[in-house]
């Protein structure tokens, strides 16, 4: 028996059972997914400011993960934080922007996202790049939808996604990977509108880290990703 | 029930069976793996000159795959042939040296491959730049052992193995990665005396297609990996 | 007196015809082309899986190559095999696409490709790359006609080759290449209807050929391009 | 009158104090160098775990920034945030990594860092790629000493600079930048003993910032670092 | 008392004056700027031609710098010789590209250059290139004006630079650079009217000289930048 | 009947006879070489000072061509020059620097060049990263011999030339480049001493003028390149 655990960057529960619904669909039956919230934050990832300080609260939820779970996907389209992670923990850690980008890779010569603000852009591009996966990419496209609004009306998201993705293809794109985890779910409804495979990062993620759990393979502790030194680490308290 | 084809690059059978051996280690208890050898081609593939032969080779055989095969792992580490494979075919195919960066990649800032010859390492590092992963690649190493000879000696192998991987690891890599189909479950032997996740990359392939298979995801079809064009292709009849 | 065979990718003679009477153009008088066609592969090469099958063919037809030739021109543009062909000849190998970028670099700060059809676009791209020479290309357009169209109607050729140019030069190529061993000879049609260069990699790569055989120069044997193995290679016999 | 502010990445005073004091030597008569502290946080940053751990802490002080405050030196080498404090503020944001670049690029063909611990390496690498400064870097060495030993016993954190500092040298290195801003002074010790420019990183940056107010530059508000949107956050209040 | 020398690259005075006076503005009140314009070479530089002989010219003129000059500033956009100057001279040498752009870079995640003319276009993007600063560069941008009309007519010159700004800023810019010498001041009138800062090398040059005499950092002696090697070197005499 | 001049770099005749020399010996018997040796500049060119003192020479030599000169070598390893050649004339130029990288990269897999002194080596490798050929390059290695040794001891530099090539070879170049036109010539007596081809820079760019003539190609006069436009250009009279 398998426990996956989907943490969520920010701290919108709604968003992480989104997520955490479309990663049990991925994985297989004897695994379990658990959900998990940071309990500070920010609502919602759009921009390296609200980035950071969800790294920071996603690596304090961690510094209490219970002790059974076997593998994490860290559930933030373009935000910081996976490389923390890995040093903190011992168990396969895979974040959704990475995942979605290494399974388009199999399936184009090209990939393309489609996030939710323009802003994100760059911050996407830098996470790309910083996981080796930069190359590949044709373009990133966005809906002009905030992380929270993706949600509200179906009907738009899908057809804003659309647009963008068609924008993304024109590019150059052959895969389109959902560029939010809130977006979680939407490949079923953008499907039959685009021409090319279109991958959910929380489902890739899952998957993969179920991979890794079952291969035994686990974070490298050689050099960068060795265990945090002792130190002194203090979070807030009372003032906050 | 899902069926996956271990492909294997080169002519010989027993190779063929210690891969798909490893693959079906890494799949779930649904999944068959089958092994299908070209019937012509290479004994084994140690050069550009094998690896065009083989490619061939392996496309032949996959005109005439079984109907029932849901997804192939090409098995050829370096070795060409993938692009063509992913025009030819509907189902997902993953190459198990875009495979085994892949998985790597999950666990270390760098990593390292350890081949068989070194003739091979020119090659291998230009499969992985087609692949897009050849920026996170510290180090290329060779064994100075050739494909066949991998099975002789499994000590003579197995401290080969550890020698250059220790040289991939002193230029940064963080993973290594097993350079030869061949060298499938050596991960087993070596894993103790290396301080480093080492990956097979069969197992990673398999793995990876079956992923893409319960996702319902596969090659897209637009632009570069469209279905082949209608027109006359002969291989040769009598003369040969 | 020098004896040079320009080698088709594909197995349509009037295609190797027109390739080599190009040549033969483009050589002092003292040199011979000889004109060889494969006796089995694709009838024309557009994509990857017909590309892995012409390598196969043309390395197949290089095994038996009569003694007297002293350097080869591989004429498919994009078309995989040059390395495998540079391990099994001790003579100098060109291929046209490196050929027709070789000297394009020399006459302007960026050069184009005008192609065939859409999906050979990456593959050209994949070549140059491999061949070190994609940094100065600022665009592959594509004319939309097939490899067996382009000799159709040579009107309709060069108006979709000169409005392909022109989007290539709006991309920054300050020189065009084209993009099929097909298209040789087009550049005198075209010269005056475009602003720059256009350059034919056929006659680009038997005048390199010929250099290189005058300068007694030719592949390097050390590591990569070393004389393939002693192994057992088989071809296909009865079944095809 | 000018006020600049030197945020420590860290929460031990005395090396804000150091780097406080050598920014002074470094701005002119009419400016003015206040020292801040995160009041939580890492004793020292070494490792992604407590690089973005240290970004919150500072982005959260950042948020209470006096206004009287024109402009921002983040002294944390190779630390994470200062997208975040850009997209915080209104006045300019210079990080200590990449303003030892900048000056460094003037001075030499290639330039080298030198820092504490090995396991810094790859993220000072991170960190000089997203700034677009890593193409310049010759070399990151490590001295194996931690932050906090910098101080601890001089003469031996100047042996150790200066060992790895000829290592850098010997990699092309033809400047070298002090890698952690407890290093700041440093560069008057082992002047003498490189034949090559030191640069303090804090040093730089603060007339970086300096630079910037004189002439009314600061950070485009278009895009990328545009104003945090409104939305909810929240620090960890009683739980920490 | 620090003198800093502005030297044109081309050898029309009211240019040199024009610089010098922007420069005038960006430096303290201790420091004097000394306007230097070479005794031959071209009116203005427009190509590599023009590039090559004013880099001479520059050079020459530097041969004979007074004694008392602290450091250098190279006022010729994208134009060439600031590696011989660094050769030649002790003091440090900052030449306006490089200058614009790194402080471009400290203000937005992609900078821009607006230029005079189309064919500087390639000589600003090697000039950036050599400089290590092109991959954060989103757009070079030309107004179609020549050096030599950037003063004829201001209203049609900022114009045509808001024109220019605003298709950089569309391809990505979020800081703009003025990419011509003459340009100096013109931020004042274009400010306003983009939404971005805009950046004059010629006032980033001067600071950041001046921030290295500050620091007492100079050019690197070792290797690249060694003092030129005693031998007979030969300026035109009679002949020219 | 052709005419090819081989300008110098430098103005020691003696190394302009030596260079026009061999590419007599890579032309056609139709083709005469003229040897052309600036009338200034400097005696040999050995960093960035040199090298635009001597491209401006050169420059100036040019704008007194014969006009029935069909082509032009630049014969300075890794000097400056070139495009401005391309501005200034109608007919082919080409630089003995890329000239070789471009037909070593045609007989291995990565290619090294063996060059004069230790400060030549940065310059060679701006010279192939501007022309679009420094990603194949594997070393550039130094003699430590200065331009006007070359010849002065024939033994002495064969020696330190191959251990200069062995060193390159180590380092994975499979062909090496002489890095200096002086040394033209010398692959004769170290041919057998290395096991790999070695490439003369003025043999390559003789034949590829050759070949760009018979061709009738010649530079693109499309934007880069155009003709330098009309304006005051002066040459230093009597002050010199």
């Amino acid at each position: 028996m398998m426990r996956i655990a989907v943490v969520n960057c920010n701290t919108t529960e709604s968003m992480t059972e989104t997520a955490a619904a479309r990663a049990r669909l991925a994985v297989g039956p004897d695994t379990t997914v658990v959900a998990i919230t940071p309990s500070w934050g920010v609502a919602s990832a759009e921009g390296w400011y609200d980035s950071f300080i969800s790294a920071a609260a996603v690596l304090h939820t961690l510094e209490r993960l219970p002790s059974d779970i076997g593998g994490i996907v860290m559930a933030g389209f373009g935000e910081h934080g996976r490389e923390g992670a890995r040093e903190l923990l011992d168990i396969p850690v895979v974040d959704i922007t990475e995942a979605s980008a290494h399974l388009a890779m199999l399936l184009g010569r090209r990939y393309g996202v489609v996030t939710t603000v323009r802003r994100a852009v760059g911050q996407i591009e830098d996470s790309l790049m910083s996981a080796g996966l930069l190359g590949h990419c044709a373009a990133i496209e966005d809906t002009g939808l905030g992380v929270l609004e993706i949600d509200a009306d179906p009907l738009a998201t899908a057809d804003a996604f659309v647009a963008a993705g068609e924008r993304a293809i024109a590019r150059g794109a052959e895969v389109i990977c959902l560029g939010c985890a809130g977006m979680a779910g939407l490949e079923e409804h953008v499907r039959d509108r685009l021409p090319v495979p279109v991958i959910d990062g929380v489902a890739a993620a899952a998957a993969l880290v179920e991979t890794l759990i079952r291969q035994r393979l686990t974070t490298s502790k050689l050099d960068s990703y060795a265990r945090p030194l002792a130190k002194a680490r203090r979070w807030p308290g009372a003032d906050g």
